[in-house]
Order: C-alpha cells, then structure tokens, then sequence
C-alpha cells in the first residue's frame, strides 16, 4: 500500500498557468511556520484514465491554436491494411487524426526555430526547473527533442537533452512467442509507476496495430518504435521482399495512431556488412539484422538510408522524432568500438543533418555492451560526429558474464555514460538475453535505471538531483524512518525490509536498525557526539580542528601536485 | 540443481604440485581433437567440510615447516574471559594455537623480504595464472596483501592487490537484535558459494566468541574482524569504559581462534571529531563513532594511534593483516571527499609505513557513499597517500534515495573504483540501511558485487577476466544454450529465467528465445547473413569494405583530434 503522505498533485506553472505533475512527499520534518515539509518529485505516472477510452487528450488544444495542422480523417475509421490484417489485428482508432497543413511543418525545432515558445516547452521547463526560453534554445540547437507527435494529445510534455534530467525509456510489447494486449498495457503502467520517462512498443507477434493502440491511447509518456518490425509482418517476416512502399505506409498508420518517435535504421549501409563478419556476435540489433539480410541480398544500398529524405518529411508531418537506429551496435565486451560501429556512426552523423535539415527532431542511438574503459569514447565521438544531438543509449553492459542480471551488468555502464553526457538511457532487464520480460522484470529494469539515470544527474550536477539525496540523508540521520522510506525510490520494497527484522510500529521511531542494534549503531552514537559538542566546545579541539583543516588543504595541494 | 557440466577440480600448480581449487565447466563446444572444451574459473567454495570439526588445515604443514613459529597452549583451552563471558559465550579452541618464536615475525611480507617465495604465493600466482616471483615482489612492494593467521591454516591462499583479479567481502555476522551461529555459519557457506573472496565477521550480539569459532573453523577463506566490536562488549558496551588493555587481549583471542585480517580505527584522532559536525550524516563507521566518542568524553587521543607499534606486534606475531579503518567515511553523497575524511586519510598513510616498519601486511578501507565524479580522486589520493598499499572500499553508493537497492547503487560506484585500482570491494547488500542481511540478501549482495568487481577486471585488462566474457558471448551466438547458462555467473538463475516463457527441453536447443521468436532474433539472422557471406564474397562489397575501413580510420583521428 503507498503512504497517506505521498500523492500526486499539480502545480501550476508562473507563464500559462499550466497543471505539471509532481509527486509530493509530506515529511515528518517541519518547516519554520511549524508546517510539514512537503517534497516534490519529478512524476511520470500519468493521470489514471479509462483503460477503455484512454486518457485526456492534454494537448489538443495547444496543438490546434497553432493552426498548422489539418484533420485528414473523421474518428472511427479502420486504417487499412495492405495484407495480413486479419493476423496482425486492425485497430479503430478513436481519436482525431491530423497531419501538417500543405507547406507547414508542426514540430517543435520549427517553433523553436521561429522563436516560439510553447505550452510544451513550459511544461517541461516547470517539470525540470528551468526557464521556458532555455527550453526553447536547447531544442533550437538541437541538444534536445521534445517528442510529441500531434495523434497523441495524451502525452505529458517531456524533454530529451543532456543538459536536463537523465531520462529512462521501458522496452515493453510482445513476441509471437508470448503476451497479448492487457498484458502490454499493465506493462505501461508498471513502467511509468516507477518513472518511465517514455515506453517502447516492441511488438512483432499478433495484434500489433490493437496493442500499439491500446497502449499510447493510454500512455502519459511518448511512445517509440521500430517501424521496421511491422512492415518485416506486413510482408509476412521474408526480410527479402521487403521495400520502400510497404515502410512508408507502416510509418504512416503509425504516425497517425500517434508514435512520437521512431527508430529507424538508416545508417547501416551495404559497405558496412562485410566490418561485421569478424565479430563474435555479429548483428544483435534486429532492425540492423533485417536491414543487413535485405541489402546482401539484394545487393543493394539500404531503402531506408537511399529513401531518407521522404522519411523525414513524413516525421515532420506528425512531429514524430527520428531516433537514429545503431544497427551495429556490439553486442559483446570482444565487440565493443569496433570499425563496424564506428563506421555507421559516422553515417548518423551524416543523417542528422539531414533530418534537421527538414525540420525534424533527432536523437542517436548507442551501445550495448561496452566495457568501463571504452564507455566515454562513445559518447565523446557521438557528440561531435552527430553535433550535440541527444545520445540515447542500451545499457551499456559492462560484462557478458551475467545473465539473470544484465539489468545491473547494465545499470552501471548506464550512470557511467549518462555522467559522461547521455541524455536518454533504455532499460535493460534481468530477462535479457533469455527471453521477454515479465511485469516483475519490468519494475526491477526501471528501478536499476532510474538509480542510473539519477547518479548520472548527480555527477552532471543538475540542480534538482542531489537535493532529493540530501532530504533522504537527513531524514536517515535524524531517524525519521518514515521520511526515509517515503522519499525511497520504492517506499514500499524499503518499509516491508525494514520490518523483516523490526516489524514493530514503535521501531519506526527507534534510533536504531536490526543491522547495528542499538549500542552499535553509528548514526545514534554520532549525534550524541554532536550534542555533546554543541553542550562544551573546548577550545583546545577548536584549534586541533583549525591545524586539521590546514593539514586537510595542504595534503590536497601535495596531492593535485603528485598524481 | 547444479548442471552435470560444472564440477569443481584441482590442479596441480608447476612447482610444488600444489592442489589449487577451479571451477571447471564442461562447454558443449568441442576442441580441435574432439574433446568437449573445459573451461576454468576461479573457485573460492572451498572443500566441503564437517560443520562440527570444520576444514582440513590445508596450510599448517607449510606453516610449521618454516619453524618461526610455536605452540602457545594444547588443544581444548577455554580462551579466557575478564568479563561478561558468561553473555558472550566462550569457544574451546580445537586447533593447534601458534604464535611467532621469540624474534621472528612470520609474515609473508617477512618473507616476501628475504626473498622467499612461499606455498602460499604459489598458491595465488597459479590461481591468478601469474608468476609466483610476482607475487613475492608485489607483496614485497606492499601493494598486494595475502592474508593469512598462521592459527587458521584451513584458508586457501589468496591475494589482494591491484594489479590481481578484483576481490569481493562478504560482510556476515549477527547483533543483538538478530541471528545466531548456525546461521551465520549458512550466510558463510552461502557468501563462499557465490564466491566471496574474503568474509568479515562483524558480530556484535552474543556469543560473539562462538559464532567466531565456527565460522574460522569453516571458512576456506580468510576472515576479518573489527576487534572494538568485541571490546566494546568486553566492557558492557560503554564506549568510555574501553581501554588498551581490553583492547589488547580482544585483539590476541582473536588472534589465537585465527582471524586473518583486522580493521584497525587508529586513524580517527581526536583533532577529527570537530571536522564531523557540520556534516549532513556526522559519522556513520561503528568503529568511528566508538572511537570518536572515547575521544572527546577523555579529551584523550584515540588510544590506538597511541598503541599502534604494540597494535603491528600483537599482529605480525600472527601474521595478521592489517585494515587501516576509515572511521570518518562519508555516509552520504553530500559528506563526499569532505576534509574529515582526507584528513584522516593521511593519518593511515603515516600508519601505513608504521606497519610495514614492523612486517605487518596492510590494506587501506574507503567509502562509503561517493558521487560518481569524484571517486577517482578517492583512489588516486589513497594511493599516493598510503604509497600504494592495497585499497578496499565499501561500495561506494552513488546515490543515497534507492533505500532497499543499494546492492545496486554501490555495485555502480564499486564497479568504477575497481576499474580505478580498487583491490577489493565490500559488497553491500539490498538491506543496507534497513536491517541485517538474510541468506538472500546475501547471494543479492555477492552477485552485484562480483558483477562489479569483474566489470572492474575487463577494464583493468587482467588477461583472465575478458576470456570469460568471449567464452559466454560465443556459446550465445552459436545457441549453445546449456553453455551460456553454466558459464553464467549463476546458472540456475540463468536456466530458471529462460523456462519461464519456454520450458520445453527442445526451446534449450532452439535457434531463438521468447524475447524476439523465430523470425525476429538478430543472432540467427546475422549467422545466416555470415553464412552468405562465406558462400559468395562479392568483390565490390570488398572494395566497399576497404572504402569504410579508410573512413572508419579515419573518422577515429578527426575525432581525437577534436575531443
């Protein structure tokens, strides 16, 4: 059960007065007016709506004021099928759909560029304590994406750059193999519970259209894809007979059901195949494996890559961001930096131009498994081969040794990359490698990644990350157990260890745990200390303390000057 | 249940034919002469042994043969208690009790000196597949310790330093809230199983004495102690009672039961304690807040930096390793590298080369809870302050908000620092902060940490860590699923994971998993694509290869260049 002093609530930004979401944590502490302290924490878990009919469209408005987009159809209508509709389900959609008005290009690098500053970007300014017009630049510059594709209305606005917070991305949907449309929305909501930032729907099995639709009419928090999977179903899973018509009209219907992102895999090109022969384990990216199998087969230059700028102008049309694939990407520590990557890195680079060059929102796809050491090259060479655009990485796995627990393999390459500047981090969970994760692998995959994403902003240094460390600190030490747990990243998982060994309702307010008991305990004995020394300085100490604090500079002087 | 394919073995070391304990793992993956590969990993299980008489004392053939050393009493003594025995328990010695002859100090440091190479570096040179003369200088230098009490001959030599493999702690032990001697002697069992390097009994309730005994006698890996815990018991636990001569006699029964390292608080002084108050977390070591306590209610220097010669005596007379402890670590991330905690630091540095002057081997304890962008500074500071003896860190943690996690916030920093020079890790466990560990907590704890210490091998470049991970990754790209799950750093989990979405024994044979079905897994995608490869080289994809090698060349330069 979540404690009676943790909800969510909204606040009200200074400009439009706009309704933000935060959770808010009433602690035991008081403030000078003898008033509770009332924490307030970044809160993806969206509003709860109706599984059925999906959330509010927050957005409509906003996106309609503009007056630069047009609707291309009336609700209700079954968006067609070339072939294997009756396979892969066919979805009714429910909302409005739009598209750019003739010439005009929705996005929010256009606005950024005209110097506009929307509701979106406030939003996500207040979200992240920040000034709206430093939003608005970041995305100018092309350091940040906002995806907001103009058929999700439902989506809170949030913010992909590596000067704001680190953010988490959940892998969820099905395989042929395994799972079905309820069982990938309560795989939404699990993730966003404990802080998604946005949702991948992966699905390559049954239903694909009815669970991809299920899960953004219900989605507080942008939706990606990897477009490719649908139309590898859409020619009935021969990679071969795959062609630039059939993945033009698979984005489409899903750029009008409402995806805010997309992964696509243009960078690999034909060249690039033979690099990945010498490898220990080949192509792990799928998209990267199709695409490979297609160009050796035909001989020929990657569609995707050939066909780019009309993939952009479709992006553009939705403002749907493009996340440029790495279908390279190592998928060994043998592999790790390899020419292969290398070399289709250069090619994003490349891409990122272009894709700006229309208009469109971009962020760039990394690695994988990487080990400690060559971690910081990645995002060194990523950050001016693709001009600053964000870095959206997998993991890294530091190690292969691990499977079962590729979720903490992974956990630390992340808060080692997301400190060297990553914007995005996709979750990896304890199922990698062994197959699709379950609802509990979802919440232990979130939870490793957002302690990543969260000690890659403390050693960035954004000013919102070490307070909420410094609130749970305090509370630890003056023993205020529910405080401690409260503001714990999973209340719950905290309080029940606690009572493992002092179930007890007066041990929430002993000073001291079953780990020390009580004359052991540290914290209890360190602020006797302090009482004591409050009660008596003795003057004699004090001057102690002054040689130490010269003793404490110059032996770090010595020091900087040796190593 | 444990696979037929993993089995532990013994081999003989080249020169005295030593038996040295591996894991040996029979791959499915058949050598050039047809004989399925074995593959090895560092074991540290040790023999089963009888829980009521313990190991063989595999060494003390080794250690007699060197005649330094002499009987101090028979068999079945009582060790003798001032006070309180009747509280703490009393163990009967069944082990032979040595200490050094009259003018001799049997340390391996000692012999590491004269230009010995012992069994015991023998040992560890074959187990780390290095050169027994490099672990005689290594040792002889002060930057690798082998501990090793000559009163616990059961313990299979190891070795702890920086240019070895990365070592993991288990912490054990119960307080008195919690926990008794059978299970503490399970947690040892279960820490050794997933292999612990060295276990630390932290014991603080009753029968200390005992629990002690029965974990020495069963441990086949060395054991370490914070004497002032037992001390303090000693004297009804009023930390101002406490005095040297209690202190000395905690410290030589421990020594005759056969401890093999102890943490010494010799660093704290009393011109510390001031630079402790201003922090969020004050001081959150046990043996610090003991020991500052004493300090200030005497007004009196902490008596074992006044004793610390007689302290290197009492040790070197066993062999016991030193633990310089950091009693002023930082206990969250905002006391980080704070100038308590350097000040102190150059205290051990001083006791460090007051060590060695008496042959005493030592090791440097660190934090504790470190942001990410300042734990270099930890190790690179330690080393050059503490010339180089081998450091060993708790963690560190690198955020403080995941109460319940913190297996996973500090397995990230343990990761990093290891990757740094770290020559062991602490593990902590998810109760961390909540409670003590249960058994589960402890498998939690040791599969992060040697994850972490691992991580830090690949990256350290240790030849024997990076071929583990190439042995997994190829049995994963081939689908040799039964390698890839006894190769796992825990194969049962690996193997349970897998049958949870495809159990049929056929799936283990399958050329997928459940995560991206049959037609979707890159892996068997790209084997087919290498295949096609093989069959017909298309010379203008060659050129098309070499064209990318120039690019892939030179993209690296440019960016080096610039970065």
């Amino acid at each position: 059960m979540m404690s009676t002093s943790i909800k969510k609530v909204y606040l009200k930004s200074p400009e439009r007065g706009l309704e933000v979401p935060f959770k808010e944590v009433e602690l035991q502490e008081l403030d000078d007016s003898g008033e509770p302290v009332k924490f307030h924490l970044y809160d993806t878990s969206g509003p709860d709506g109706n599984p059925k009919f999906g959330l509010t469209p927050l957005r409509l408005p906003w996106i309609l004021d503009r007056g630069d987009v047009v609707e291309v159809r009336t609700d209700s209508v079954v968006v067609p099928y070339t072939k294997k509709s009756e396979e892969m389900g066919s979805a009714t959609l429910t909302h409005r759909v739009s598209q750019a008005r003739p010439g005009s290009r929705p996005t929010q690098l256009e606005y950024a560029r005209q110097g506009l500053v929307t509701p979106e970007m406030e939003f996500v300014a207040f979200r992240e304590g920040v000034e709206p017009e430093y939003v608005a630049a970041e995305i100018r510059e092309g350091r940040a994406i906002l995806p907001s594709n103009i058929n999700h209305p439902e989506s809170e606005p949030m913010i992909i750059g590596r000067n704001f917070l680190v953010k988490v991305n959940a892998n969820i949907g099905n395989s042929v193999v395994f799972s079905g449309v309820d069982e990938e929305v309560t795989k939404l909501r699990q993730a966003i519970r404990y802080g998604a930032d946005t949702v991948m729907d992966l699905s390559t099995g049954k239903d694909i259209m009815t669970i991809r639709e299920a899960i953004i009419r219900n989605s507080p928090v942008p939706v990606g894809t990897v477009p490719i999977y649908e139309a590898l179903e859409r020619v009935g899973g021969v990679a071969e007979d795959l062609n630039w018509d059939i993945f033009a009209e698979t984005m489409i219907s899903q750029a009008e059901q409402g995806v805010d992102y997309m992964t696509i895999h243009a960078g690999l090109l034909l060249g690039h195949v033979p690099l990945t022969i010498p490898r220990v384990t080949g192509i792990v990216s799928r998209g990267g494996s199709i695409l490979a199998t297609w160009c050796l087969a035909h001989h020929k230059e990657n569609f995707l890559y050939e066909h780019f700028d009309e993939v952009c102008e479709i992006l553009a049309a939705y403002d749907i961001s493009v996340s440029l694939g790495d279908g390279l990407r190592p998928g060994s520590i043998a592999d790790a930096n390899d020419e292969a990557q290398f070399a289709e890195l250069k090619t994003l680079g490349e891409l990122t131009s272009r894709a700006r060059a229309k208009g469109v929102q971009v962020m760039v796809e990394g690695p994988g498994h990487v080990p400690l050491h060559k971690i910081k090259e990645n995002v060194d060479l990523q950050q001016v081969v693709c001009d600053d655009a964000p870095f959206y990485t997998l993991g890294p796995l530091t190690t292969d040794i691990a499977p079962g627990y590729d979720h903490i393999t992974s956990a630390i390459g992340a808060a080692l990359i997301a400190s060297y500047g990553t914007a995005m981090l996709c979750y990896v969970t304890p199922k990698e490698h062994l197959g699709l994760p379950s609802l509990e692998d979802v919440k232990q995959g979130m939870i490793a990644y957002k302690i990543a994403a969260h000690a890659g902003d403390i050693a960035k240094g954004h000013p919102m990350a070490s307070k909420w460390d410094d609130a749970l600190s305090r509370a630890r030490f003056d023993f205020r157990w529910e405080d401690q747990f409260n503001l714990a990243l999973d209340p719950e998982t905290a309080r029940s260890y606690h009572d493992h060994t002092l179930p007890a309702p007066s041990s929430k307010k002993a000073h001291f745990c079953s780990m020390c008991g009580p004359k052991f305990c540290s914290m209890a004995l360190s602020q006797k200390l302090r009482h004591a020394w409050d009660e008596e300085v003795v003057s004699g100490m004090e001057e102690k303390a002054k040689e130490f604090e010269q003793l404490g500079g110059s032996i770090y002087v010595e020091i900087s000057g040796k190593s």
